[in-house]
Formats: C-alpha cells, sequence, structure tokens
C-alpha cells in the first residue's frame, strides 16, 4: 500500500465513521460515504470493491487498533494490576479518539441476524483472548473475586468498557477519563488487592 | 383505547423491533413495518402519525416496561442486596423476552447526533434513578465498594446490564439466566457482604 493509497482509505474510513455515527452502517450509501470524504464514488469501488468491503476493512483495522494499543499499554506496565488499569486506560482513550467507530461497534456486536456477525464474531474474540490473559494474570495474584469465571468477567468487561466511555462522552463529558478508568476497575471489584 | 387499537399498536411495536434489530431503525421503512405486522400502511399512520412517531412510542413503551419490571423486582425482595439480585434479574429477563427492543437500545442510547437521543435522555434518566436509588439501600448496609460513586455506578450498570444480556443471547445462549445473574453481581462487587 502505497503512502498516497493509505491516505485514501484513512480517509474513506474517517467519513463512514462519521456518517454511521448518527445513523448507523445500514443507512449510509457510497454516494454519502464519497461526498463525505472528498473523492469520486469509483475510488470507493477501487479500493474497496464495494461499501460491504469497505466496512469489513474499517471493522477488521479499527478492531486491530483497539487490541494493539490494550496490548501495549498491558505491555509497558509493571506488574498485572497496573497492567489491567493500562488497558482500561487505552480503551477509554481508543472512544475518546475514535467515538464514531465505538458506536459502529456497540451497535453492531450483538445484532442479529447482522450483516456484520461473521466479520465482527472472530474480532471480539481476539479482543477477549487479551482481555482474559490479562485477568488471569491479576487472578494468579489473588487480586480477583473468587468464583468468577475469567472468560465471562472478560465478555462482561469488553462491553462494560465500551458502553461506560461511550455514556461518559456522551452524557458526561466533563469528567476526567482518569475518573472514568477508576470508576470501571472499582465496579469490577478487580482492584481488590491495590485498596 | 380500545382492545383492538391496543392489538394493532401492540403488533406494530413486535413488527418494529424485528426488524431494526436486523438492520438498524434508521434502514426500517413504514412500508416494511406494516408489510412486516399484516396490516395497511394506512393503519401505522392512524395508530402514529408517522414513523418517527411509532419509533418514539415504541421506545416509551418499552423503556417504561423495563423499569415498572424492574421495581416490581425490588418491592418485592426481601432486603436491599436480594432487591439488587432481583432487579438484575428482571432486566436479563427483559432482554430475553424482547432481544429486539433491547438491540434498538444498545444501538441508540449513545448515538450522537442521534434521531432519538432527545426522546431516550430523559428515559435512560429514569432507568438510572431506580438503579441508583436501589444501589444507595445497598451502599447503606455498607455492602458497596468505598469510592464509587452511586451515580457513576448506576449509569455503568446499565449499560452492563444492557450489553451482558445481549451478549449472553447471542455468543453464550446455553448458559443459564440465574449463571448471568451471578457473574454480574460478583463482577459488580456489589454482592462483597454475602460471601
Amino acid at each position: 500500500m502505497t503512502a498516497q493509497t493509505g491516505t485514501t482509505r484513512r480517509r474513506l474510513f474517517d467519513a463512514t465513521m462519521r456518517l454511521a455515527r448518527g445513523t448507523g452502517l445500514a443507512g449510509v450509501t457510497v454516494d454519502d460515504i464519497a461526498a463525505e470524504a472528498g473523492v469520486a464514488k469509483g475510488t470507493v469501488y477501487y479500493n474497496f470493491g464495494s461499501k460491504d468491503g469497505l466496512v469489513e476493512a474499517l471493522l477488521r483495522y479499527g478492531v486491530a487498533d483497539l487490541g494493539s494499543r490494550m496490548q501495549e499499554a498491558i505491555d509497558e506496565a509493571e506488574d498485572a494490576t497496573a497492567g489491567l488499569a493500562a488497558l482500561v486506560d487505552a480503551a477509554l482513550e481508543f472512544v475518546e479518539r475514535y467515538p464514531g467507530f465505538s458506536q459502529i461497534l456497540v451497535s453492531e456486536l450483538w445484532r442479529t441476524p447482522g450483516r456484520w456477525a461473521e466479520t465482527l464474531a472472530p474480532l471480539r474474540r481476539d479482543i477477549l483472548a487479551i482481555l482474559e490473559g490479562q485477568l488471569e494474570r491479576v487472578a494468579a495474584t489473588g487480586r480477583f473475586p473468587a468464583g468468577v469465571p475469567v472468560r465471562t468477567a472478560s465478555a462482561a468487561l469488553f462491553g462494560t468498557l465500551l458502553v461506560s466511555a461511550l455514556d461518559w462522552l456522551v452524557f458526561e463529558p466533563d469528567r476526567r477519563r482518569e475518573d472514568v478508568r477508576d470508576s470501571i476497575l472499582t465496579l469490577l471489584a478487580a482492584r481488590a488487592g491495590t485498596d
């Protein structure tokens, strides 16, 4: 991918996220996307083949980006508990930076029958694997409440991160990210050992 | 409202929920709704004035129903902790019964700019008031972790309930509702006092 192609794809992603935030993916057309991105309609087809091709590439790109930000946050942390805090913070930062993409995820992840269910199911598993690994490391330090299977906890954590972050941006934009992060961590009882 | 009108409205609500589950509210037309409900298009206009009128009535009806089921569950419970468990259970039962409506809520609640933001904001506050009241009662028994403002907790709880329930229905339909409820309660650390 040349730099030029990369820029065009990025502009088309950005345009799709802006448009889908208000109406949902189903309501967005190739015409809308091309106009919003300021490119010819043929550019969309040239780069992605179709609207579906564009959306699929966007979902893969966005979730992979979220995943690598979370993984990086974990890798840089001192220990398991700090890693969980850093992971939550990275997820909140991602939603703050890409509210349109996050809104799309929340809208489409649990849609059934949904046009993007097949694309999203494995992407969801990638994220859950990262969360699960980290929760297991926290559990190994004894700082996780007994009786919660880590797999269940990771699925609930993913959903809670997304909706808590969106709720913050939409309804309580004046709160600091650190406050939202601390609320989530306290609620999750996962920082029990740090009290 | 006569019984006949009530039945027609109910059928139009059901049709809208089924259709919107897969594509989102923006993609559903009055033609689709009338066809799915097996009524004439004029019936939609006669009962609700427009698609927007129908959707607004549906959102109000559905959220009020969710709220009264949660309130009833609380009122019937023995104490604050049991009330929280009953409330979570009532919310899960609601999502299990109305997955289409719940999907609509999750899709639309944090959409901005969104067509239903103005309708949904006060409805969200009604639900948060119920959750907040119950979390305050739990907090008064000392069974809530220190440092979590009840208002923040109630917003996070609402989101967590919705997405955890949808995640259960879509990705882990074999789990029992009681298991999902207990996972949520443990994760929320709100049953600390019951260990």
